[in-house]
Parts: C-alpha cells; structure tokens; sequence
C-alpha cells in the first residue's frame, strides 16, 4: 500500500495539530507531532515535540503505545531524525518499537538530521512520504524556511494609522494601536527566538524588547534574544535593552562586518544568528532598518497593526526600501486581515519572496 | 393598531429594498420605497422613486394597487410629501386613494416638504412612524444628513499603499491600486452628485474625474458635477476637468469667499454646494484639500483603497489636518473591510462626527 489509508490521513491531521502545540518553544528544533496506530489502525500513542532538550514526539508517542506499537504504523509531521542528538535517533526507536510502516508529511531539510526514511526503509520498515505535505509546512514554515535557507525566518511588524503614520508630528506615539494589539505584540514575541531592532528606535524609545503580560508587567518563561543593529556601538549603557531580563546582543559593525554603505552587514548577521540558534525572528523596527531589511530580501512575513486613526502628519513605518518609482513597488499577497481590538492586523509576505 | 403588524414589517423590509434601486439618480431627491397592502394585508402594490422629476414612490405603487388600494395601508419609507412639488403631494394621493392607515419609518427633516403626516391625520388616516428606522435611515443616510445640516454628505476616498504612500519617491502612481479598485471608484462616482479636488491634484494629474465604464471608455449616463477648489482660478484653460463630458465648477476664492487662512473658505463651499443640489460628494484629494476638509470637520465617511504593496518614500495621502500629538488623532470607527481584487478596502467614520 502506497497511499495513506483514511485512518492514517486523520491521524496526520491530529499530528500536525499536536506539532503546534510546541511552536514558540522547541526552538532551535522544529515544532513536530507524532500518532502511533497499532495493527488494527487504531490510535495508541501521540506525543509531540515540547521543547529544546525534551523527548522528539516519535519518543513520547512510543512510549504512550508501549507493546501495542508493534505491528503497528507511525504517522509522524517530519521525517525521523537519524543522528544520536539529545535524545537519541528516532528512526532506530521506531525499528526497536517493532513498528512496521512510517507515514511522513515533510522530509527533513537539515543536513545532520536526514537519512531517517533511508535507515527504516533499510531495516524493512515501509515508509510513505508527502502526506498532508502543504499543511505540516504551513505548522513548521518559520523553521523550515530557516533551515533550508541557513537564516533565520524574519517577522517584520510595524504599527501605523489609516494614513500611514507610526507617529505624530511632535513625534509621540504612545500609543497609536490599542492595547489588545500590543497585547499580540507581545504573544507573538513569546513565538520567535530573537526581536531585531535598529539603534535608533534603541535611542528614541528605550523600550525593554521583552515578552511581557501587559496586565501585569510579569515576564514570559522564554524570553527571545534582543539584538540592536548598531554599527557604532551607540547603546546606552543605560539602554533598558540591556536590562539583564533577556539575552541581549549589541551588533556591531566591529563585530559582524560592513555593507557597501558601510552600516551593519545584514546578511552576514542574518547567518550570526542561525549559527546561534535563531530561526525565527521579529524586526520591530525603526523604520530605516526594516528599509534596510527589506530590500535585501531578508524579509518573510509582514504583520501590520493599522489603527483607525488619522494623523495626516508624522513618520511613516518604513523608509529607504530602495524603491524609486512606481512599477519598482515591493509587492505583497495579503494572507489574513483580521480586527484586534479596534485596529486591523494586516498579514502578508512578499511576492519576490519564497 | 400602534404597532406594526408582522405583514407591515415584512412590508417595510421590501419598501427599503426598492428605495436603494434608485439610489444615485434620485438627488437632489431622497430614495423612497412604498408597498401597498389591501385590506387583508396582502401587498397588491410596489413602488420606489427612480430619478429626480419622475413619480415619487407613493404614486408608482398606488397606480399598480389601483381599487386594490381602498381600506388598505401604505407602507412607506420617508414620510409623504405634502408639498405640491415636480409630482403633487402624496399624502393627498393616498388620501384619494382611499387608503386607511400609513405606517412610515422616517419622518421628512426637509422643512419645505413635511407635514405629509399631519395631513393624513387630518383626513383620518391613521399614521403610525418609527418602523424599521434604523435601517431605512442607513438607506438614505446621505441625503438625510445632508438636509438635516444644509450641507452635502462627503466621502473622502484615498488610495495608498500599506506603508502610506499615495505615489513613489519619484511621484508615479499609476497604478498603485489594482484595476478593480479603480472600477470600484468609478462606481462610487456614479453615486454622488459631485467630486471635488484641489487645484493642485488637477494641476498635478489633469485627471477627467468623470464616471465611466474603464473597459471601453464609455461615459455613465449621469456624471457628477466636477469641483475644483481653486482660490486663484489656476485651474488651465485646456485641463481635461473643463472637456464638457460633465458639469464643471472651478470654485474660486472670489466666487466663494476666504476663510482664515487665505484659502477657500470650506464651509461656505459646501453650503453653495447643497444650494447647487448636491446632497453627496466624493472628495478624491489631493492630500492638502483632504487635510482641509478633514480638520474643518466635514468629512463623513472614508473608503481608503490599500494596495498590497510597499514603497518606503513618497507624499502620503493625508496632510495637514491639524493634529499635532498623537491624543488629537482624528478617531475613526471602521464599519468594513473587503477585498477589491488584491487591494484592501476600507469605509470608516470620523468618530467626532454627528
Ligand atoms: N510604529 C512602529 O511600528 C515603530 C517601530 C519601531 C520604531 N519606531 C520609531 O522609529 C524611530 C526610529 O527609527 P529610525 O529609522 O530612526 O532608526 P532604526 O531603524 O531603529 O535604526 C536605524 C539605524 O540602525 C543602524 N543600522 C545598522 N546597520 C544598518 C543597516 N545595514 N541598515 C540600516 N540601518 C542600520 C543605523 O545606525 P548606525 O549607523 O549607528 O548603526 C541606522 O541609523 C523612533 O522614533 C521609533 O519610535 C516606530
Ligand atoms: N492617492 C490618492 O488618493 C490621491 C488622490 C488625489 C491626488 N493625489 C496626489 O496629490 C497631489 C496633489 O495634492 P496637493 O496636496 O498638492 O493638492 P490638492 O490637495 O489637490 O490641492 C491643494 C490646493 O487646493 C487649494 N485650496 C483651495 N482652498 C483650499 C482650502 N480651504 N484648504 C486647502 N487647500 C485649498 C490650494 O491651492 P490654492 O491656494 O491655489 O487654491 C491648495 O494648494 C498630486 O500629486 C496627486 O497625484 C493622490
């Protein structure tokens, strides 16, 4: 049987819904799910990947079906890991478990971590690949898109009104949006691995870059690494990014090399931060680093908060994209539109983009 | 019987869907739609206003109702006239007509052509009022404000892109919005009576500013009157705007007065405007005219077309509109967001307004 049989399509359906349970969490790893059907077809064991360090899901669902598994089928989001990481190689522990067919979404993109589907077939297991393939990427994209790229998966969020300003003429703006779209600001912190801003919203907000509950004050359990892109080293000593709350990383053009403009080399950063474990990130701004950013290509995903407000004077979110005229725009697919509070969140990612 | 029957009811719905079938050719007329009900309460007679100087919604449905009409009731959206104007009043028409009891969703706020109730109260109609009014006042919502404050209904519609820019860095902006955008603008012409620019977008774009079919040129069968506000008549002999497709009026300081600053002064132009028969225009910028309009207080809706594009420089669509500090933000409630083709479009409200 090559094709997945109905029972196996609704256990990947359920896998993929247990992988998102670790999203925000299991980073530098991948967010993945696992449902164990024994002989029968019937379900026995799920597990999904929680976090960095913790047991891969294949480990968890295994361990949940016991001797049932035997004779069985593993319907799991992401080809099985081969090398002996943190927790062991899950390929061989789904041999071992006496498992007999491996049902797979998305094979794995990373070099140390592929060869799984070989090592079960090998051992005479069946394996069928590309089940639900589109929607186990859509769960994993930020890590996939990562990997595959060896950068990591850039969020740019930026807060503007119905007019295009991000502040007034006397330059405030606390606070353009409503509080429940800081609020989300803040959930979507909790989901990437480091918050990316330029050394000139450092200087004009000294905002803090944690993941907070906004009731509250208390800070998240996972705090994203906060990175300034600061050619000259300009933070304040004083700059409450370096506050102690999260990891923070002062990016230097000393320190990471220059561009043809002689600024912070965006590129090279980029691949600095996958090499330290970052594979999604938020840009939160200024305006001339996301410009920057943007057109650099380095851009995968943009969040738009849009309050109902008109201003008609003030700067606007973004500068500098290097677009000169009209049919040079940088084009964009809005994927959702949807009300926060009173404003209007705006989701889209960039044509030129993949 | 003070309260409407659920037939009246039923009734009413229908009258208010036949009224919106004339809107955008009634004015400087409202939109009215009347259902005649016999005796046992079954319609025997439609009517809606269609065009300023034909019959008005009584006279249609009651010559369709014929005898029919006699012990029975009108239902009608807009109190009757009782004016003899273009058509006769017709609350004497449902008096003739033998008709016993009126029920009406709105009362007439035009001073010259109330009293309609009045009247058939007189003969010994019984009039109830208030049935579904809401909704039949959202119907007529711009001729209603416009009569109730002397002054035009005026919609402020902009196009930018998501980073709110109405043209590049190099002042292109053909197309920043998709094609449908733009038929959906050229539609929302041929709703109102007017369309009102600066001097400086005519001098800008030597736009036509007429409605018409974008597919094959053609010209709608009633084009809005073309307004430009131009305090020093720098309006060019050749521009477009004056090529006769439409009535045109080059609104000059001299003609119309100053107001503080030197300009034309606003409020007498919309109050010459309703003396013109305007009862709703479309205020397509530029950016500086809109500002004006917005800070005076006289816009009552904006469709904002927002394409899914990014430009980083360029004018944005709003300026000027007197807000200095982001607590004097002009605050809007959106009331829809929907797509046209990629482009995202938005109708809001000043909340300051009524
Ligand atoms: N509404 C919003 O969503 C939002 C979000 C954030 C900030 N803001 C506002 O934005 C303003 C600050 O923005 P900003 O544009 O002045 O500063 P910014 O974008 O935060 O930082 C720009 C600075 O980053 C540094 N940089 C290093 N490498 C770079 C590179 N490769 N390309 C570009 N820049 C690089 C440069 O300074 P060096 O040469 O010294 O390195 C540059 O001047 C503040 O007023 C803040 O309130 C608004
Ligand atoms: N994206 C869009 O939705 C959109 C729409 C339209 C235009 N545009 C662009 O906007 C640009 C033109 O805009 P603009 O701001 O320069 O000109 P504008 O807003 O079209 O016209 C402004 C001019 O109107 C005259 N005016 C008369 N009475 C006024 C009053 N009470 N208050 C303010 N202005 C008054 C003034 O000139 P006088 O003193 O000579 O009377 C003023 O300079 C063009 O580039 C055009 O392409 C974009």
């Amino acid at each position: 049987m090559t094709e997945a049989t109905s029972a196996e399509l609704a256990a990947m359906a359920r896998a993929i819904e247990l992988a998102a349970r670790g999203l925000g969490t299991t980073s530098p790893n991948p967010v993945v799910g696992c449902v164990i059907l024994n002989a029968a077809g019937e379900v026995v064991g799920e597990g999904f990947h929680a976090y960095a360090g913790g047991p891969h899901a294949e480990i968890v669902a295994l361990a949940q079906a016991g001797e049932r598994a035997k004779g069985g089928t593993a319907v799991v989001t992401l080809e099985p890991c081969n090398h002996t990481g943190r927790t062991g190689p899950c390929a061989q522990a789904l041999i071992n478990a006496g498992v007999i067919r491996v049902v797979l979404a998305v094979s794995d993109p990373n070099p140390a971590a592929t060869g799984g589907a070989d090592t079960l077939r090998a051992a005479g297991v069946q394996v069928i690949t590309g089940v639900r393939e589109a929607e186990a990427t859509k769960g994993n994209i930020a890590w996939l898109s990562a990997v595959r790229r060896g950068r990591p998966y850039l969020i740019w969020k930026f807060a503007s009104t119905i007019d295009g300003r991000s502040a007034a003429a006397d330059g405030t703006s606390m606070w353009i949006t409503s509080e429940a779209s800081r609020m989300d600001v803040h959930a979507l912190r909790g989901t990437v691995d480091a918050i990316i801003v330029g050394v000139g919203t450092v200087l004009a907000d000294d905002s803090r870059l944690t993941a907070r509950n906004l009731r509250d004050g208390s800070l998240a359990i996972r705090q994203p690494m906060r990175v300034v892109v600061d050619s000259d080293g300009r933070t304040p000593l004083g700059a409450k990014v370096r506050d102690g709350a999260a990891p923070t990383w002062i990016a230097t053009a000393a320190e990471v090399g220059v561009d043809a403009t002689g600024k912070v080399d965006l590129v090279v950063l980029m691949t600095e931060l996958y090499a330290r474990g970052v594979r999604s990130a938020l840009l939160e701004g200024g305006p001339t680093l996301a410009g920057a950013f943007l057109s650099a290509g380095l851009v995968d995903k943009i969040v738009g908060y849009i309050a109902p407000k008109l201003l008609g004077a003030g700067p606007a979110a973004l500068l500098g994209a290097g677009v000169k005229t009209i049919t040079d725009a940088i084009e964009l697919d809005v994927t959702d539109v949807d009300k926060v509070g009173p404003d209007l969140r705006i989701t889209a990612v960039p044509k030129r983009e993949n």
